[in-house]
Formats: C-alpha cells, sequence, structure tokens
C-alpha cells in the first residue's frame, strides 16, 4: 500500500525547551496521547512512543493504555483502545532506536527554519520508500539541540499563511501525518499540479 | 494574497450526534478553544465561532478569551492571546450567518461519507476564490443532519490510510486547513505531481 505504513511517531518530553529556551523535561499530557495516538491510528503508523525518562509519568501513560485497551474504557469505545493499542513508552531516543530497528530513519520536526531541512516533497519521498521514518515531535517548546542531534533530517517547519509558528504538537502530527501519506488517497490516480 | 485569507471556522456544539447517532448539545471543551484558535491563527482563519446555545457555556468561552488575551494568561503569553482573539462566540449557525455576511459559502465537514460530497481540489478552488468560506465541524460524534442542512456544501471525509476514521476534531481542523491553504506556501512556484 506504500504511504505511511513504515511510519512511528514519538512524542519527546525530554529533552525539551522551556519558553525561555532552556532545557527541560515535560509532562505527560493525557489529552496528547490520546488524541496523537488516534490520529496515528488513522493515518497507519505503526507504533506511537512516548518518550519520557520519569518512571511516575511512564507508569502514568501505562495506566491510561490499560484503561482504555483492556480496561473498561475500551469496553465501552473499542475505537479509543484501537488507537491506544500503537502507545508504546520509551525512557529516552536510544530505546526508540533499539525498538525501530537498523536502518530506521529519525526525522525530527521543529516549527524553527534550520539549515539543511528537508522538504515536505522530499519527506514524502522517504515516506513512500521501503525505509522506516520515526518521526520526533517536541513537546513544551519543541525538541532541545540534544534531541535533535539524534535525528538524521530534520524537517522544514509547517507554515501556514504568515509568521505565526505556534501550533500546538498534536495539530502538527495531525498535519505531517496527512502530508506524508494521506492526502494523496482521496484523489489516488488523479493528476494535481500546485498553483 | 488568496489561500486561506477569507475562511471563518465554527464548531458547532448543538446540534451534533452521539455514539448512537441522537440529536445533542454537547458541553464546549477549554481545549477544543486553544487548539483551534492556535490553528487558525496560523493558517489566517478570520474568524473562529464557537456555537452554542446554552448561556452559561457562552459565558465560559468569553471567561475564556478573556483570560488569555486581556486578561493575565495573555500578559503571560501573547501567542495565546493573539489566537484567542479570533474566537467570536454564536448562539446558532443563523448567527453565524448573520456574522459572515450575504454571500458567504458553509461548508459542512463529516466523517460520514455522503452524496455528492465536495472534493479537496474543489474546495481547495474556492478557497482560493473571493468567497468566503465557513467551515463547519462538529464535536461529539459530529454534526446533525440539522446542522448539515444549514450548508452549502459538504467536504469528503478525511481520509488516512485505511478505514479508521475516529479524528479528534482539533486534528480534523488542523488538516483540513491545511489541505486548502497552507501545504501549497512551501513549494510555490514549483510542479507537484500525485504519485
Amino acid at each position: 500500500m506504500g504511504g505511511a505504513g513504515m511510519i512511528d511517531v514519538a512524542l519527546v518530553h525530554y529533552p525539551v525547551l522551556n519558553r525561555q529556551g532552556e532545557e527541560i523535561g515535560a509532562a505527560v499530557t493525557g489529552l496528547d496521547i490520546h488524541d496523537i495516538a488516534r490520529t496515528a491510528r488513522t493515518y497507519g503508523v505503526e507504533r506511537f512512543f512516548v518518550v519520557t525518562p520519569y518512571q511516575a509519568q511512564q507508569e502514568l501513560v501505562r495506566e491510561l493504555v490499560r484503561h482504555w485497551s483492556t480496561g473498561p474504557g475500551g469496553r465501552r469505545n473499542p475505537d479509543r483502545g484501537e488507537a491506544l493499542s500503537l502507545v508504546r513508552v520509551a525512557a529516552d531516543l536510544a530505546e526508540v532506536k533499539a525498538a525501530a530497528g537498523e536502518g530506521a530513519l529519525f526525522v525530527a520536526t521543529s516549527a524553527r527554519e534550520g539549515e539543511g531541512c528537508l522538504g515536505w516533497d522530499e519527506a514524502r519521498g522517504l515516506a513512500l520508500s521501503n525505509r522506516r521514518l520515526v518521526l520526533l515531535f517536541g513537546t513544551a517548546n519543541g525538541l532541545a539541540p540534544a534531541a535533535l542531534a539524534q535525528a538524521h533530517h530534520r524537517l522544514a517547519p509547517i507554515r501556514g499563511t504568515g509568521d505565526y509558528n505556534h501550533l500546538p504538537v498534536r495539530s502538527a502530527v495531525a498535519i505531517a501525518l496527512d502530508r506524508l501519506g494521506g492526502y494523496r488517497k482521496p484523489e489516488a490516480g488523479r493528476q494535481r499540479t500546485e498553483r
């Protein structure tokens, strides 16, 4: 089927930046997990890694996933369980790399411009290739340099129509997955030209 | 400038459907307001109508907007204030129609297939025209027939890579605005061919 079949998503809570540009660890937010899991499931993402070094936060994520997959939440709402079953807890990016396996390509996202950023067409090309992509998203004010340094590529920022670039990470994940895999589907087989 | 310059977004809390397909009024969620306002601001949306007939809920929205625009939240976080200043409270779609003015085209979104749905390329054509588009999104399990009936067009559902169609409304708004206005920007002037 091609497309987003070989994509993993990693939501990084450490190391990220705060508003002052300092490196911090951010708290896990239940709604990030729900929203990103549902979007990931929609776009055929294989695994959604929630990356946090804090054991109490890791346990919170596992508890949430249990509730909504095998627990009472999942019985009431099986669609939610289907989405949350994609979630994997990881302490750091090294664990994600071990799980993703040899040859996986780590692609970091950022709202900030950077040198040598991968364009979205190039990224789509990679998504259509046979290599596994692991898309890294940062919570708080985005991935810290130490996290960016662990990626093979950095994606160009998502641009709207102006200079405002304060998208929620939940929205950024949705837009990125749609650009990489989903959008072409409804017009499959048709030519489309950018205006 | 073309693109998403003439787009309004309306988040409808009544009439919408529950999981059983019954018409209900849904509660306003603070996070919907924050996320959609930030995405709307990113994509140059002019106004974000929060549609609810319940006065207590309307007052909650106004209070939230006050806090984050002229209040303490906005002083600490001016970007958030800039986004939330797009919010308008409306009791129903008739109020939105009055505010949008003559000639505005109401385009409903739905996760369900329907007859005569507008394709995304056609919708993008409308977004590039001089007519104002008002995009209607439903909370809970989506817009009720009574709300769909008030729209001029209904957009094709957002499809990922399979049959799972339980996107959060926050993600659906992000994807829709990116498809209608933002995505072409980074590749302006280049030809792109769908594969």
